[in-house]
């Protein structure tokens, strides 16, 4: 009994003392990157002077050279791009939904509209229709006799109630993935969305979906949600016309580039702790949040681990992934290359949730190293993370997860202003706080200055 | 032993039972704020039809009868006013600050200046002096024979490093509030400051000063952060000339009023539970965060308790404060009548805080309260409350906590934006967020209905 006491005082000591130094440690990765962060200033220089950058664009070009560049003049010890693949879809021309009549009426008001990412645009022409607006898909399946030469609209919204809006993304993002080919199936000549979102405003949001190839591959487009609601008001009260002109295409696939920086390890330097976000955006806003955050977040871990004159045991990868948003085919190829390679990874961290308060990390492991890094919690929560919660690791980083059993997380930013401007023009510099985003990059260096030093 | 056991187990089911009651109707209040909730649409109201509402303005009127008849449509058992005297602080016109000569040389620098609250103007007339550049109080000290007859200028900024910046502004408000009677005791004719805030633009922040009367009342005005760089970087390298126009004065003592309404308690009628934010703001802005939100806070707890059929069991109060912003003459009024009608408070909340994501509260209270407080976390935390520490309840409850010993809480909300609108033209509905709004008045109602339920 007394030795069992003795163990009981005798380990929190220990714990205390040596997380003494590790609280010391991360407060100077506070203290600096407060002090000389660079990651909002690299924010701006990404999003005004290069802005939209979809994959293939020659503005993702663009942002692989300034990548390189950027990752080089913060002393990483070598800087590489690893080539990959990617699909080259363009908008190809201004997006044009408009309602051409209304009970039998003509007219003509413009719905503020966006065709969704890899879908296939009218050639410039309208495809004109009469709208099936439905709820969700239990309605098109109850109705899909009346499906055939309509454009089915689904007004599936955002369930307000989920604290958390990622649930409500979660829930809807089925339609704007699903619903073009669902309706095809049934006749569709073009399929409209409610855009994935709670904003207050009137910006479409778009976002990736992909054709089923059993079905025609008709155009596709989200609207804004007043003008979501507008058509909705209409359609289910009396018969309504739109036409919908879109121009997208994909251009063969080219060649594009995941931008990789070390820091060398100096006693494990063939295991690999990675740290990344993704350099494409869509390419109607800037991608300051989605994600710009992400990007500068890793830049800023490189520079402030350089700044202090941490060594790190193990090698540290910060990977800024081409085409999260269209193809994924960036975090395919580095998944593939380790595998190949046969590359130790012990930890992947993710960026892409936006330059938001940090509230924690999601942590994508097993239980037994999800509670290694939740014994760290004390450490973290003066930073503002205060769940190390069971949870995905992000896109990019789930191919490392699903092929190799890496362990993976990612950076959970607050959540409730993420799905307003998410994939919409609003995504941009002026949306993301500076103290915000330096939060962010402060708890991600901190997290892998832990794992790097106790292992995972 | 065995019996231990069975407390032990018996204990948490009880609890566990119990709180399962509580956090359903939790979610109830979530749901209903989250999916019929007005505090947003009201918001709007107050700050675009109403906007800059200072205590003695017209627009201040304004304010407290679109308060009243607000709340009397949200289904209070009574609104009435509570009269209090209020200060009548005019600006009078457009503050001017410029540079007027550098290192010998005519100059016409314009530099973006408000004023502080309650400072007295140069009735229109350009004070014109060379400026002594100081960082801090410790410097004027060492250089107060270089005073006379200069204008000092306090560039004392934020200190980044502070994780919560309200620390930061804590450290510098005694710049904006005695800076300028420390430097006309020494015979400056003027101060300016640098504004008390860390935001990425030029917006000058206001605030309220007081003078100290034993030395003569000179102008006063805060600079925005480019121009207290540009000023800096001039003064302390050459000689610079600045002159300062202002036109502020104080008009007479008007009537002002708080704005109450109650829902009778079924149990406890005479003992009151207190809700509150403060309805006065600065001239320049809307007071959409600086205390819009709180207003509508308030206004959101007593609508979503009506929505739910709540019947308290202790009297509640939705107080809408006047004057926090120069004087606390509403917050001081209230304090006084309850004590003169020994009222019994149980407990008071105020928000004054911002309409951000809720972290938490901070209660100021006995150690025994707290802990009863502390002990529903996981009833607050899914809805963001993660920590309820010791602290203040906010400035219009301090009174009833000073006079009466009343238990007070604030609530917390994320800090990282706030000091970077805080006071400036910048804190416009525009820079509220409609869930983060919204889900601050859940977590207040989720508190006081807790309180109402079990005491405190």
């Amino acid at each position: 009994m007394k030795k069992l006491l003795l163990l009981l005082l005798a380990a929190p000591f220990a714990a205390t003392a040596q997380q003494n130094v590790d609280s010391l440690f991360i407060k100077k990765i506070s203290d600096e990157v407060f002090t000389n962060g660079k990651a909002y200033d690299l924010l701006r220089d990404l999003t005004k002077n290069i802005g939209g950058r979809l994959a293939g664009s020659p503005q993702f070009a663009k942002a692989t050279i300034w990548g390189k560049k950027t990752l080089e003049s913060l002393g990483a010890d070598n800087v590489y791009l690893q080539e990959c693949m990617v699909p080259h879809w363009v908008r190809g021309g201004k997006d044009k939904v408009v309602i051409t009549e209304q009970n039998g009426k003509k007219v003509n008001i413009t719905l503020d509209a966006l065709a969704l990412g890899n879908s296939l645009g009218s050639n410039g022409k309208p495809v004109e229709a009469e709208v099936l607006a439905v709820k969700d898909f239990a309605e098109l399946e109850k109705r899909k006799d009346e499906v055939k030469g309509k454009i089915v609209y689904y007004n599936y919204g955002f369930n307000p109630t989920y604290v958390v809006p990622g649930q409500a993304y979660g829930e809807t993002g089925v339609y704007r993935r699903n619903g073009p080919s669902r309706a095809a199936k049934y006749g569709a000549v073009a399929v409209l969305i409610r855009s994935l979102t709670e904003a207050t405003d009137n910006n479409p949001h778009t976002g990736a979906m992909a054709y089923n190839d059993s079905f025609p591959k008709i155009p596709a487009a989200a609207l804004g949600l007043y003008d979501a609601d507008k058509l909705w008001n209409a359609a289910t009260k009396e018969k309504v016309k739109v036409s919908v002109t879109t121009y997208a295409k994909f251009l063969p696939d080219t060649i594009g580039h995941n931008v990789i920086a070390e820091l060398k390890g100096t006693e494990f330097p063939n295991q690999y702790i990675t740290v990344g976000g993704h350099l494409d955006s869509w390419d109607v806003n800037e991608g300051a949040n989605d994600d710009g955050a992400g990007i500068v977040h890793t830049m800023e871990v490189l520079r402030v681990l350089k700044a202090l004159g941490y060594q790190p045991k193990h090698t540290l990868r910060f990977v800024l992934f081409a085409n999260e948003e269209n193809g994924l085919r960036g975090g395919n190829k580095y998944a593939e290359e380790a595998k190949a390679k046969n590359e130790q990874h012990i930890f992947a961290l993710e960026s892409d949730n936006g330059g938001f308060t940090p509230r924690g990390f999601s942590l994508g492991m097993s239980k037994d190293k999800i509670a290694k890094i939740q014994s760290w919690i004390n450490l973290l929560k003066p930073y503002g993370s205060e769940s190390l919660d069971e949870g995905g690791g992000g896109a990019d980083v789930s191919p490392l997860q699903r092929n190799m059993q890496t362990p993976v997380a990612e950076l959970r930013p607050d959540n409730q202003r993420y799905f307003d401007i998410h994939h919409a023009r609003s995504d941009v510099f002026e949306n993301v706080n500076k103290r915000e985003l330096l939060l962010g990059a402060i708890n991600m260096a901190a997290l892998i200055y832990l794992i790097d030093k106790y292992g995972l």
